[in-house]
């Protein structure tokens, strides 16, 4: 008998151990939830808290701020403000590297500007080819193959090709707190999108990779297309005829095309950023603007006013102006790169 | 004692039959979703057996056809594939009441054509007018405006204007079969998307609403859209010029621009929808196509060769040809509208 209550006495006791064990583990995940830090690359300080605070008001649904889910679309600019854009667009990289990779099918390239001047690697040469040089050897590369064709060489030479500066490949040089962002918006039931100058079909095959952003919501500059007939398949040739620049004005064009909806929160780092920036503060509820401001010479690059790249004056005034958020890269990132 | 003992028992007693009755409700829960028919307007036939047959195989696990939630996108026709398309196609009569709306500001228009025969409801005029009349009148309606003083004419025009045979606003006449098609295929994991030669502001003001297909998710014919300052305020113009044409041979450009992945399931009714079957169709993995084919002339009308709106000659062929799905409307659709 009193075995058998010393028995039950200590499957109780163990049963209620067991639930204490379960009760603590449960509020550990609770507390682990709600205090992790989704954003452990950015450094405390307004920035972080603007973004956080923001975030909070659109997703509370006590909040006077609240926004459904089907309209928290976010927007960004992928060069300067997702990867790196320095010493040169990314996709210029490419560009130089397909004039290399193609010489050899063109022999009259070694005395053809302006693809001698890529060849020899002759920057006063191909400045002085001006807008319609760069055309050229723009078209030359991106165009007269299929779009099956194109992803294929944009994935191989993402493959190989490497940041002449960190020595790694390009979709590595991206930022890390930018990766933190994306990833915290989309858990607060934000739908992100690309809204770039760069080359939509050049940024399609490795954004849903490298930053979870699938084909279908990455809008971005294109050439024309056209349905062609190979051997009975119907294919998709890329034409050497600009169909639609995604800068500047053509931002907020882009997004009404694309989207079809404006967004409440826009990131970008540049002058080309402006337009998308005044669009989606243009309405109504809460509103998010920020940029990237290139201050940190040493992990990454300092320019602003003066660049020809990423060239931010017009618009750091008017974020000055109307207080939109300001990322300071020098202080406002714990981490710029996800190798550091 | 007797008293507690009984009260202890009566209480079990509830205990089991709350138990027993909330196991009940879940079966019954468990049971309905698993045998509930996902299209209750479609009759029992081959093609609804190949539809429920082509889902499964792409949303089953361990079928060799499966297909992951990402890719399972497909891609809808509207005219005439969602909703009706006689007696002439619904953006039409938005066009003619537009034009007739505008009449009191253009006196001019009572002398002079193509607008005098819209006035006057004379077709034959109108058709004397041809293409280049109807891309004035198409202009002069949809162009001139903001996007959003757009949105709100067709919103406002939509609860107003009815059709002329049905006696009920244009979203009212749209197939009871598709809709559930649409809402089996999303909660299959698919993303149903509208690829349209009609105009996208056009149909995204109330797509999400009659469909459940929400704005980033229609691609249509467009024309050109411009940034403009307003009062301090940016706006998007829309201009007199053809930005894009979704139909035929676009519709797989359309494809490419604005979703850039290949569907695994594309919905037609008409040889514009041909090529868009065809580029679906030349995709690798499971494929799906299908025609609805308007053979219902007492529920709805019945055309198909000889038609001047939606004409299906050649895509009947290749389907015929190539063992694509065939909707007899007459046969295949239980109920063809929700208000039936």
């Amino acid at each position: 008998m009193i075995d058998k209550s010393l028995r039950t006495l200590l499957w109780r006791g163990n049963k209620y151990f067991a639930t204490c064990i379960l009760i603590l583990i449960g509020l550990g995940i609770l507390a682990r939830t709600a205090l992790a830090d989704p954003l452990p690359s950015w450094n405390d300080g307004p920035t972080k808290q603007a973004i956080v605070e923001f975030v909070r008001a659109a997703t509370d649904k006590s909040s006077p701020q609240y926004v459904p889910p089907a309209e928290r679309i976010a927007t960004f600019d992928n060069d300067g403000t997702l990867w790196c854009e320095q010493p040169m667009y990314f996709q210029g990289f490419f560009t130089f590297d397909r004039v290399k990779a193609l010489a050899p099918q063109h022999p009259e390239w070694k005395e053809k500007q302006p693809f001698k001047a890529v060849l020899e690697n002759d920057l006063k040469a191909l400045a002085a080819a001006g807008e319609k040089g760069g055309a050229e050897i723009l078209m030359t590369t991106h165009a007269g193959m299929t779009t099956e064709e194109f992803e294929k060489i944009v994935k191989d030479w993402l493959a190989t090709a490497k940041h002449p500066r960190f020595k790694r490949p390009f979709t590595d040089v991206v930022y890390q707190p930018m990766l933190e962002l994306l990833t915290y918006l989309r858990e607060s039931g934000f739908t992100t999108y690309i809204v770039s100058g760069g080359g939509v079909e050049f940024m399609r095959p490795w954004t849903e990779k490298v930053y979870g952003i699938p084909p279908e919501q990455v809008v971005g500059s294109s050439i024309k297309l056209k349905l062609e007939m190979r051997e009975g398949k119907p294919v998709l040739m890329r034409l050497p005829e600009i169909d639609f620049i995604d800068d500047g004005s053509g931002k907020p064009v882009g997004i009404q095309k694309f989207i079809g909806r404006r967004p409440i929160a826009a990131f970008g780092n540049s002058d080309g950023d402006l337009q998308m920036l005044q669009w989606t503060a243009a309405g109504e509820g809460p509103r998010f603007m920020l940029l990237v401001h290139h201050t940190d010479a040493e992990r990454e690059w300092a320019y602003d006013r003066q660049s020809s790249i990423g060239r931010l004056d017009k618009a750091l005034d008017e974020a000055q102006r109307r207080g939109w958020t300001v990322v300071d890269m020098k202080k406002d990132w714990k981490k710029v790169f996800p190798f550091e």
